[in-house]
C-alpha cells in the first residue's frame, strides 16, 4: 500500500506516524515506555480501532521489558497492571480490550517458564496480532469486491486506511481494492469533524493510493445521495454488538438514515476482532466524551466564542436495522445479525 | 435584541457588521458604492437571506444616490443596472430577489417626476424591507411560541438571529421568543459547516441573549436525538418553493431526516419573502457552488492535502415530506402546502 508505515516495531521501539500532524507534517515518534503509548492513544498520536489495538499489543511489549521483575508471577502481575492502563485509554473500541486479552493470555501460558521466554512471547504476540489486522485487511477486500459495482459512488466516514489498520484498512480497503482490480471507483470523503479524519487523513490516504475522490462536509452526504446518486456507503466500526449495532465515528449513524431513506446499501467493515459477542446490543456500549477544545479550535485558532458549553461525544451507534451488511474477513453478515454474526463467530479461524 | 446592529443606515452610508470576523472581532464595514455591497455579499461579510434582501435594498438607494443621470428615465435604467449586479451576487437566496423587485416597483411609479424624489423613494423602500423583517421577526416569534413546549430541547442549524435577519431573527427568534416568554428552553446550535455560523455566529448570539445552548458538530444532531431526546427541530430558509420544499444552508436536508426518523417536529422558518410562489418545488432551485477554500481551510489554516478535489454545495433542498410546519409572520402553514401557503400567500398583508 502506500509509502508509509502507521506502526513500526523498530529494534525494541515502537514508532507511530503523529496522526494529528497530517497532512501538513510526516512525523514519527519513537517510545520504549508503555505510559508514553498509552498517552499516544489517548492524545490521538494513533487512532482508529485496529491501530489503536497494535498498538496496545506493542505497549504491552514495552511493558515487558520495562517490568524489573525476576520472576514470571511477578512479571504476569505487571503485565496485568500494564494492560489495565492501555485499556482505560480509550474506552469505545473493542479492539483495545481484545488486544490487550489475546497478549495476557497468551502470557499465562504455563510453559513459559523464565521472564525472558515471556517477554518474548508478548511481543511475538504484538507481532501476531498485526499480522492478524494485515491479513484481515487484505480478506476484507476480496470479500468485499462483488459489492462494489463498476463506475460506483461510494460515501467514506472517517477514516479506515492504513492509518487507522496498520497496513491495508476495513472500510478504505473495500474502495482500494476495487480500485486495485480495475473498477472506476470514486470516493466521497465525509471531512468528519470534529478531528476531521476524512480531510485530513483519508484525502491524504486516497491521494497516495490514486483513487479518485472528493472531500465534502459531513452535512452534504445527504444532499449528495439525493442529487448526484451514490452507490454505497462503506464505514469502519469501533464496536459491533452481538445483533449488529455499531459504535463508530460520530456522524454514522446519521449517515446510514440518509443511506436508508436513499435506498443506498450501508455496509460496515471491520475485522472480527472489532466484534463483541458480549455486548448483546449497542445501548451499553460506552461512548467516549472528548474534550471540548477538539470543537472549540482547530490547531491553535479559535472557532466559537469563549467558554462555550460543548458536547463532543466521540462516537455514535448505529442500529443494525440500517445497516445493509457486516463486511469482515471471515465473510460478509446479513441480517439477521444475532445470527449471522454469531455463526461467523464460531467459525474456526482458517489462518 | 442584542446590543449590535447588523445592518444600520447612517447618514448616506451602510454599515454592515462584518460577519466572518465574528466571535473574534466585532467590526464594521462602511459603504457608500453599491459595488461594494455586491461584493460584500459575495463575500458573506452579511449573510442570511432576510440580511441580505435588506442590505440589497440599501445597495439600491446607494446606487440612486452614485447615479449621475439628471432624468427620471436615466436614474430608472441605472437602477435596474444595480439590481442586476447586486441579484447575481448570491443566487439561492430568494429574498434578495424579492427586495430588488421592490425596490424596482416602488422606482417605476410614475408619480416620481424628479430624480431626488426618486432617490427618496428607492431609500424609503429600503428601509420599509428593513421595516418589514423586523416586524415579521416579531410575529413569527409570536406565531411559534404554542409549538414550543416549556422544558424543549431545541437542535438549531446554521444562523438565523439578528445578524441574519436584520433585527429579532426567524428560526432563532423561534427560541429567544420561549425564552423571553419565560420558557425554560436549551438549543443545541449545530456548528454548520463549512462556514461554521453556528458555532461562530448562533453561539455568539445566545450568549449575548443569555439562551443555554450546547454547540455540537453536524454529525452529533441524529445521535442527540437519539440519546438525549429533541423535541423540536428549527431551521431557516432561503427559498420556499409553492410545494414546500425549502432550500436552506447544506446539512439541513441531513437534520430533517434525523428528526424524520426519530418522530421529532421539524420547522421551517423565514418570513413570506422566502416563499417564491413562482417555483413549483425545489427541484429548479439554484444551489449555489461556493469555492473550495471554505473546506479546505479554515481561517489561514489549511486542513486537507494540497490540490485536494472539492465538492461545496451551499445549500440542499428538504423536500416537503420531511417539514412539519413552515412558520411564517402571517401564520403557520401545515401540509399539504400547496394549499396551505397559496392561502397564505393570498392574504392580504395586515400591516
Amino acid at each position: 500500500m502506500g509509502d508509509y508505515h502507521a506502526i513500526q516495531w523498530i529494534g525494541n521501539t515502537l514508532r507511530l506516524i503523529d496522526q494529528r500532524e497530517l497532512p501538513r507534517d510526516l512525523t514519527h515518534l519513537d517510545y520504549d515506555d508503555y505510559h508514553e503509548v498509552a498517552q499516544a492513544i489517548r492524545d490521538m498520536v494513533v487512532r482508529g480501532a485496529p491501530a489503536i489495538g497494535i498498538t496496545a499489543g506493542y505497549g504491552m511489549a514495552l511493558a515487558a521489558r520495562q517490568s524489573w521483575a525476576t520472576g514470571v508471577a511477578a512479571l504476569r502481575a505487571d503485565l496485568i497492571e500494564a494492560a489495565e492502563e492501555l485499556r482505560a485509554a480509550r474506552p469505545t473500541a473493542v479492539n483495545l480490550t481484545w488486544a490487550l486479552d489475546r497478549v495476557l493470555a497468551r502470557a499465562s501460558d504455563s510453559t513459559l517458564t523464565h521472564p525472558d521466554l515471556l517477554r518474548e512471547a508478548v511481543l511475538d504476540e504484538a507481532h501476531a496480532i498485526f499480522e492478524f489486522e494485515r491479513q484481515s485487511n487484505l480478506q476484507i477486500g476480496i470479500n468485499a469486491l462483488p459489492l462494489v459495482p463498476d463506475g460506483a459512488n461510494i460515501v467514506h466516514h472517517c477514516n479506515t486506511g492504513p492509518l487507522a489498520t496498520g497496513e491495508y484498512g476495513t472500510a478504505l480497503r473495500v474502495i482500494t481494492a476495487a480500485h486495485e482490480a480495475g473498477k472506476q471507483v470514486h470516493a466521497y470523503v465525509d471531512e468528519t469533524r470534529p478531528r476531521l479524519q476524512g480531510a485530513r487523513l483519508t484525502a491524504w490516504e486516497l491521494q497516495q493510493l490514486g483513487v479518485p475522490h472528493t472531500v465534502i462536509v459531513d452535512g452534504a452526504a445527504a444532499h449528495i445521495m439525493r442529487t448526484r446518486g451514490v452507490d454505497l456507503c462503506v464505514v469502519g466500526c469501533d464496536r459491533i454488538a452481538a445483533n449488529g449495532d455499531t459504535a463508530n465515528k460520530i456522524g454514522t449513524y446519521a449517515l446510514a438514515l440518509a443511506a436508508h431513506t436513499h435506498g443506498v446499501p450501508f455496509y460496515v467493515v471491520g475485522p472480527t476482532s472489532t466484534i463483541d459477542m458480549a455486548m448483546p446490543n449497542g445501548d451499553a456500549i460506552a461512548i467516549e466524551e472528548r474534550p471540548a477544545h477538539e470543537i472549540t479550535h482547530i490547531r491553535d485558532c479559535q472557532i466559537t466564542p469563549d467558554d462555550v458549553h460543548v458536547a463532543n461525544p466521540a462516537f455514535d451507534v448505529t442500529p443494525a436495522q440500517y445497516i445493509t451488511a457486516i463486511i469482515t474477513e471471515r465473510g460478509v453478515a446479513r441480517p439477521p445479525f444475532v445470527k449471522s454474526l454469531a455463526a461467523l463467530m464460531s467459525e474456526q479461524r482458517r489462518a
